[in-house]
């Protein structure tokens, strides 16, 4: 399997992540989003949308949406619960992420770190959704060790993502003290370096 | 099973096709949006996000997210391929949807029938880019009838719900033959009246 991706997108890593953990033997293409290479023709025949991250199976078939494809990768694995109603609750999680959580915070710290944008130019609106966002996982964790269930799901996958990388894009992610609690547990759950341990 | 929704809403309507399709029997409880019934007490212990649709079961577990819910309502069904890679197409339109068409469409909809903006006044950007997800659209379905597989799966319910309401967002259906013809061939699928065909 290919993984077309930039490791500087919790998108990407969503992918990277369930593989290494399932030991998922991959090729990484990296692919600079930034230098416009999804927009190639050989790229927008893989994924029209011209996004990252795309796989491409190895009988050649592509597929694209980060979670899309974490689902399909890790069908099998403890990453989903058997359950059909927690199934459902990842879901769930899932479809609130890329609607209620990556447009906010992903896209506010895509424009402080690759944009150059200060905190203070960012989008007041988008600002407080990202807030909002963090607050409802703030309540949901104060209850649960986990987003669904007792374990580590493709839901905790997908809202790492970019929760863990909030206050790059401005965010106080010390106001939300579960969320906090919830990032390193999830974090050991995927054998992942802490956020900042790495230079 | 209740049914929490506002049938002016496509993402509640996409809940209803199912379950009409599907024989599933429901209670519809009519939740007014614009009145602000999604931000009682009540309703937010359902679905913290406060957004319709909402199911609660026949148990009383609530469930959010209308892809989410599709994609359990209709587990079992002709509505998910059996093939493992074909689900996970299905997933991507259904992640697609949520992230690339219905912020844009749904939500020039919406300005235009619910806040009375008359067309120019919408952000170009917003319309530009729901332009762009018509486009991608079009090209798909010009080589195939349905969005995945050959026949009606959830990622034609789930498009269908905003696209063919299109127009009233200010979008010009008809620069997108295959998307019209689509739209028709989905709507007979699920049984629906064509849109504009009821008073």
């Amino acid at each position: 399997m290919r993984i077309y991706g930039d490791l500087n997108s919790g998108n990407c890593l969503k992918v990277k992540w369930v593989c290494d953990a399932l030991s998922l033997p991959y090729d990484w293409i990296a692919v600079d989003t930034l230098q416009g290479e999804t927009r190639s023709p050989e790229f927008l025949a893989l994924n029209p949308a011209g996004q990252v991250p795309v796989v491409v199976l190895d009988d050649g078939r592509p597929l694209a949406q980060s979670n899309a494809i974490i689902r399909y990768l890790a069908r099998d694995s403890a990453f989903v619960p058997r359950d059909p109603y927690l199934t459902a609750k990842m879901d769930e999680w899932l479809f609130w992420e890329q609607y209620s959580h990556e447009p906010y915070i992903a896209v506010c710290r895509y424009q402080m770190v690759y944009l150059g944008k200060p905190a203070s130019a960012l989008d007041p609106d988008r600002v407080r959704r990202g807030q909002a966002a963090l607050a409802l996982m703030e309540r949901h964790l104060t209850g649960t060790a986990f987003l669904v269930g007792d374990h580590c799901t493709l839901a905790d996958v997908a809202l790492l993502a970019y929760t863990r990388l909030a206050a790059e894009g401005g965010f106080a992610l010390q106001d939300y003290p579960s969320v906090c609690r919830w990032i390193g547990d999830a974090e050991r759950a995927l054998g992942l370096a802490p956020v900042g341990a790495t230079a």
